[in-house]
């Protein structure tokens, strides 16, 4: 091997056969679903103008985006005085007008506001695609990974909210065949909205959104600890956390919501949160679900700026968050399109993928690609082998024939490695007769079949 | 609108509705048809590192390579003295260690090198993903686009070769529906050594291929004075192109091949050529074609350095190339990996997508996802329709209700939008009967069904 030993960037992946196998599987089950409920597939470039994407998730997100150095002699129009002060940050405007999306939500307001009147509002829209983020590399965490996005922009029918959780029950009913518990949290931003105005902190609302989201991580006092630094005195933060914290165990999650109900109807925004909270878990109670277990866990927060009603999460026990979502009422604001309210979900493909695998949890694949391997004994067998093989072909059967004349031995590890079920031996026996022998590699049974009885056997 | 109004990068492209539909129409024609000759799905990241993809396809090719800028502080580390020079080229590989891969091919050689250790050879793979290439955008010309490329590698049989140029056959004879002409042009680099060998003049080998690679653009003349440029005299330059340019019709393609034979039998390179090339048109002689119009060209070149052997090409009329290939024997050396021979094609699915709506080839595709909409009429209604809606998608059938109680004109309108086959109208008289008006927006009659019978009506 020569010291030019080929590697990738960190943080990104190959992927193997087996690995599209599996991971086309979570991608078709995800997209029939999308399509079971309206939604129609876009796709937008992997690039988009850097000025597109700044300023959206904040600085923390900027970031993370990976930018894209213009072609050709970049330096003429570079910022000199960056340039001189070796200011890389205030240099690479004018080096990079490019950038990788890193989501789809960005791109996709982009496009509905270029494409307003074309589309058809409201506009349920699915897209499956990589993104990508300069994040620091770990376990489970990528630079280049892929989100099926689901959005429904221009209604702020609840409706929406209802399909968008009846899609998560759909999906990981097929994924996990029941066998696996997960659970879908729900919240609203305007019930956090609520809880923070009833103690009189509106001014801190953001902060303390982004301090509550991180009550998975750090518990408890970790959120306390959080509130005092903002400079909230210990009793409002006891409040606050006596308010957000799941309630003495009640009946179901109509009465939780109902209880928290009495501690802030004093408050306009907590009023709505719970209106919309409440029609969202009837609606789903008339309907029912098939195995996601729906909760309204009022410490839900998703530190994401731009949600302001419904939030979703989905959870798989020991993993992070396989799937999740929200309304947003200004996405395409940026863009000069105000008022359009959108809500949507995005399943995270990575996770999902190792969540299934984990579980043992794929279903049996019947083999990656080939269904049937032609030995490849010479020249005379192999033309006489050629025109059956292309029989099979020309019935939609995955075939191919050993492409030399290699040892016996050989070829049937091959197949064996690529999973073959049927393996044809062509000699002059066969050739005479037109009864080929074939072996069933799962069984290992040999039977001998004209190329009719063949095509018959593997259309059963 | 505001003055903010969003735009894409140059040469970049979203996706619509309907053109994903027809594009994922023309990826699921050639994936199946490449899953049937045995082929297995990989994919490699969208980013390789720059010095996997540098030095692979000459320094035009170098230029296109679209290169991602370092995240973090990336002047602390660049180049001191081609920063002071404000030389951009000798800047870029101290700032931008990543890169956009600009084809598949490499990609896959550099995997084929990571994962050899687990790889069955030989290694049939496709890869169906987007390249970037900092090229000038022009109509039909995409910074960004898909290539669809199929490889063998770790065989140098001329079977190989058989099963590509089946594959064309089979993927265009159902794309074009027989109602195309196309032609699938085929030569062998080792003929066009012998023709430039014969005439004395291996020394400018690569020069004279990419000269006659012109001869589709610039033709007979500006071919001969292109080659005068390269200092080569008249008379040889019309040796050259005797040779080169077709014969006076011949009967077969077999013939015409023969024809050149005694021209250059004298030369090895050209013997081999014509073996190679013989045994191909031979076994598809044999196994016969399907629409494909199959046929020798000792014009066609394909610039680039690295085929060897069998050179493919498809062309149909008036667009550039739409399919192309060859056989490389040395793709994996520059990682280390020594004589591995390998043979490939890639469609290029951006120009058929063109081709096949210039000529009108879509299939009628049913609806772009939704078949039936719900008409929401208010609460009762709605409440009604929603224990009916989820009974349809629990068949698998796409359906969907308009979200909020819109006037009857304006949900209609969204029907005819979105192509939704059927609309169901459900008052007071339908809640009553379980009889559900349902309207075929395509033939514009309406019927009463219960839900059973709509369902029964759309499984047909």
């Amino acid at each position: 091997m020569s010291s030019n030993r080929p590697s990738l960037p960190k943080g990104t992946r190959d992927f193997s056969p087996i690995e599209m196998v599996r991971r086309n599987y979570i991608f078709d089950t995800i997209k029939k679903v999308y399509k079971k409920y309206g939604f129609q597939q876009i796709e937008t470039p992997a690039m988009e103008n850097l000025s597109t994407l700044v300023g959206t998730g904040g600085d923390e997100s900027d970031k993370l985006i990976f930018k894209i150095l213009n072609s050709g002699d970049y330096l003429a129009k570079a910022d000199e005085k960056a340039l001189q002060e070796k200011n890389a940050n205030g240099l690479t405007k004018s080096i990079a007008e490019k950038a990788l999306h890193y989501d789809l939500t960005v791109p996709f307001a982009r496009y509905v506001v270029q494409n307003q009147n074309e589309i058809t509002f409201p506009f349920r829209r699915f897209q499956i695609q990589p993104v990508w983020r300069a994040d620091r590399p770990q376990r489970g965490r990528y630079r280049e990974f892929y989100q099926c996005d689901a959005d429904i922009i221009g209604s702020d029918s609840l409706l929406n909210e209802v399909d968008l959780i009846k899609i998560i029950d759909d999906v990981f009913t097929e994924l996990f065949q029941g066998k696996l518990n997960y659970t879908v949290s729900v919240n609203n931003r305007k019930i956090l909205q609520g809880i923070v105005e009833s103690v009189g902190l509106q001014d801190k609302l953001e902060a303390i959104v982004v301090a509550i989201d991180k009550f998975d991580k750090i518990g408890n006092k970790g959120v306390i600890d959080e509130l005092v630094r903002l400079g909230i005195n210990l009793n409002d933060c006891h409040e606050l956390m006596r308010l957000i914290l799941p309630k003495p165990v009640r009946e179901t999650e109509l009465e939780k919501i109902q209880y928290l109900n009495q501690q802030i109807k004093n408050t306009i925004n907590g009023q709505k949160g719970i209106e919309e909270l409440e029609f969202v878990f009837e609606k789903l109670q008339q309907l029912g679900l098939k195995t996601a277990r729906v909760i309204f866990d009022p410490t839900l927060a998703r530190g994401l700026g731009y949600y302001t009603g419904t939030i979703i999460e989905v959870k798989v026990d020991n993993f992070p968050s396989i799937c999740g979502g929200g309304r947003y009422d200004d996405l395409t604001g940026k863009f000069g399109l105000k008022d359009v309210s959108g809500v949507g979900i995005s399943f995270g493909a990575d996770r999902i993928y190792d969540v299934l695998l984990d579980n043992n949890l794929y279903p049996e694949f019947e083999g990656d690609s080939t269904q049937v391997l032609f030995v490849n004994f010479g020249e005379k067998e192999q033309d006489y082998c050629l025109s059956l093989l292309f029989q099979l072909r020309d019935e939609d059967i995955n075939a191919e024939i050993y492409p030399e004349a290699a040892k016996l031995k050989k070829q049937m590890t091959f197949a064996n490695n690529k999973n073959i079920n049927y393996v044809v031996l062509v000699g002059s026996d066969e050739m005479n007769s037109g009864k080929l022998t074939v072996k069933n590699m799962k069984i290992g049974e040999q039977h001998a079949f004209t190329i009719e009885e063949l095509i018959q056997e593997l259309k059963k």
